[in-house]
């Protein structure tokens, strides 16, 4: 925090006593009486949280275990990182329980020299990590869906049902471009097919550029080995594309001439236009920005200094700024980043605000590095219609109401 | 990764036979047989590990729970994150068990307006978040009360248990000069005191310029909130000194006139040196790294390609350089640092290497932006003498034999 935020904040004139609390006696005794007077719990192998602690995923259904996805609570998130335990999940058949001695990555197709990998062997390549967030194309794929509703209608919603299919973490693993090189790419190799273990051979067409240049395989997550429902013991990993085409529990990549048009990319996955045509291919999350704080199904207990708190991302590379309305869109005040600001990872934000207690409107956008600017959802309406669930990066609106209440809402 | 890197790896000329295993026919029919044939497992609502990772902390000793200490197994670790479960733990009477609805920080002593606050108040107020290593003074001291062993003599130790009270993460909370600015510090006060709600009452001085400067009080770890052990549901946090001193379980700041001399920086976390004089109020966690592959307890299976691999750090700013030796400290070759580089936070360091199959010592070196180099063993013992178990930031050895079996070493 810089030096001129602190002042601002003090300079909002917040007293003691309506902020902080004044200090009273009896809650100097209270304070003294919630002290330890016996030897606490000893050291662990593998800590635990606090049992008070019960922010959890959030469960497309909770009565059917099978589900096959699961959404990040934003709104609970400290910092820019994702705990592994909350990182969100999308699977097309469940978690397959990987043995991880007996798995193998197979490089094959238009290659000179076919390589067949074991973790062990994986490990000891040069390896690399990288913080990056992974985002779903679905994510907030409902908002647009219920897009066509008139104007002013709020709705529930909370920053972890609208926009929790997106999560970050620190991922390593050994760059794609070692293996590639290893393997020999014959001059008609262009683009490469990777095949994940899961019961439904979740497979997706990457171009051999993107593969050659940041891609990697990822064995790592958050410091430790991967989770399962994150691809257990490997996964691809193709930094700032939608999350589908990062194929977890990775077990073949193999050199082709062209797409393969698999099931993913064909008939999901792509994006239907009003004119019936389909945007195929659509790799890029583009910038994209959410409020967590104030979001959906919060109540801000009283009017005064609040802290507006989000993230933003984009898979084009850094943010650049974000911007932050509290009047509905009419104007626009730039918000303070948290460094470092890192290539498509997310980026948490933050503005000192005081709220009026009347009816306000929040909205955040985000401006990455290459000028592209998050559009607001007639913007994105009018150009992709609304036949497409896929590739939602409109603004985000939460209707704060007098009564401290938070809703989303379509403006 | 850079492309020269990249170049560089495949320039060591490494047959895909010898190295990356070449391709059979058999290991392609094995390699089928690992895919899932059914529905997996379904999404959950707070996510578990793998049942084949088994990765721990290294307890004291393990037959008494109520141990005061437990270590980062280091040589596991991926990337520069050490995840929330494994973060290491020193206590001094254990982890009590805090309610957060009932849990206060007071603010008292030589300020103007007295404050205590909840942690809902303190979690309206302006936030940030960091990336830090935190480390205890005491980490390596093993290794410094052995130091008057012979040279050449080799023992049993791994980086977990060597090096393994040192942590790292990213760090949410309220920057204290934010409360100290609402509280209003008077022109006498200079110091603080901090003290935990644990029964130990762990208490420590800080300076006022540090507490303003950059130190915290924290709520947050790794996106959630802080782990019990990491003092749920506050610490104090002081980026890149001793780990004492970021007090857990946060109930009291006192703004007074001088130090206290408490006894965790006089009887305890003093260091005494050869003439009989204590150092004392050494709070900063000097330039400090250790090869976590090859380490301790490791075996190189073959001689061949290995990617040397270890964590730097430096209480004082960032990591400017790392340098590594395999022949016990002739030459030195600069190792490839992990971006980002971040202040007082660990930065992953690599460099390509061909073991011969002789046997090496190797060891690592970190110069951070002050200038300042990690010292010998020999430097330290001859500045500081063999009263000491804190603070020793030593260069450390490792013996790979023939055989491929590694040790720590006192060179």
């Amino acid at each position: 925090m810089s030096q001129s935020t602190r002042r601002g904040f003090l300079s909002l004139g917040v007293a003691s006593g309506a902020l902080l609390g004044a200090l009273r006696p009896s809650s100097l005794l209270a304070q003294a009486q919630t002290v330890a007077r016996a030897l606490g719990r000893g050291v662990s192998a593998y800590g635990e949280r606090s049992r008070f602690e019960t922010t959890t995923r959030l469960l497309r259904d909770s009565r059917h275990p099978e589900a096959s996805s699961s959404r990040t609570p934003l709104q609970d998130l400290q910092g820019t990182l994702t705990p592994s335990p909350l990182h969100f999940e999308r699977h097309h058949a469940g978690i397959p329980d990987i043995d991880p001695s007996s798995h193998r990555l197979l490089i094959h197709g238009l290659v000179d020299r076919p390589l067949e990998l074991s973790l062990a062997e994986l490990r000891r390549l040069p390896a690399e990590s990288r913080i990056h967030f992974l985002e779903c194309s679905g994510n907030s794929g409902a908002l647009w869906r219920e897009a066509s509703v008139a104007a002013a209608h709020t709705t529930r919603g909370t920053a972890q049902s609208t926009h929790g299919l997106t999560s970050s973490g620190e991922w390593e693993g050994v760059p794609l471009s070692v293996l590639l090189n290893e393997a020999g790419v014959r001059p008609e190799g262009t683009w490469l097919v990777a095949e994940g273990a899961d019961a439904s051979r979740m497979t997706r067409s990457v171009p051999l550029t993107k593969a050659l240049d940041d891609t990697f395989v990822a064995y790592g997550q958050n410091g430790e080995a991967l989770r399962p429902a994150q691809g257990y013991p490997l996964r691809l990993f193709v930094p700032g594309w939608e999350g589908n085409i990062s194929i977890k529990w990775l077990r073949r990549i193999e050199v082709v001439d062209r797409p393969y048009m698999t099931r993913e990319e064909t008939s999901k996955y792509t994006d239907l236009l009003p004119d019936g045509r389909a945007r195929r291919f659509t790799f890029v999350m583009e910038a994209k920005s959410v409020i967590t704080h104030p979001s959906g199904g919060q109540r801000l207990t009283n009017p005064g200094y609040h802290q507006l708190r989000g993230i933003a991302w984009s898979g084009r590379g850094r943010v650049q700024r974000v911007e932050i309305s509290t009047d509905g869109g009419r104007s626009w005040e730039v918000a303070e980043l948290q460094g470092p600001v890192l290539p498509r990872a997310h980026t948490r934000f933050r503005l000192d605000w005081t709220w009026d207690g009347s009816e306000v409107v929040v909205q955040s956008r985000c401006i990455d590095e290459t000028g592209y600017t998050q559009p607001t959802r007639e913007e994105l309406i009018a150009a992709r219609g609304l036949r497409s669930g896929y590739h939602n990066n409109a603004i985000q609106s939460w209707k704060v109401s007098p009564d401290g209440t938070v809703e989303n809402i379509y403006v």
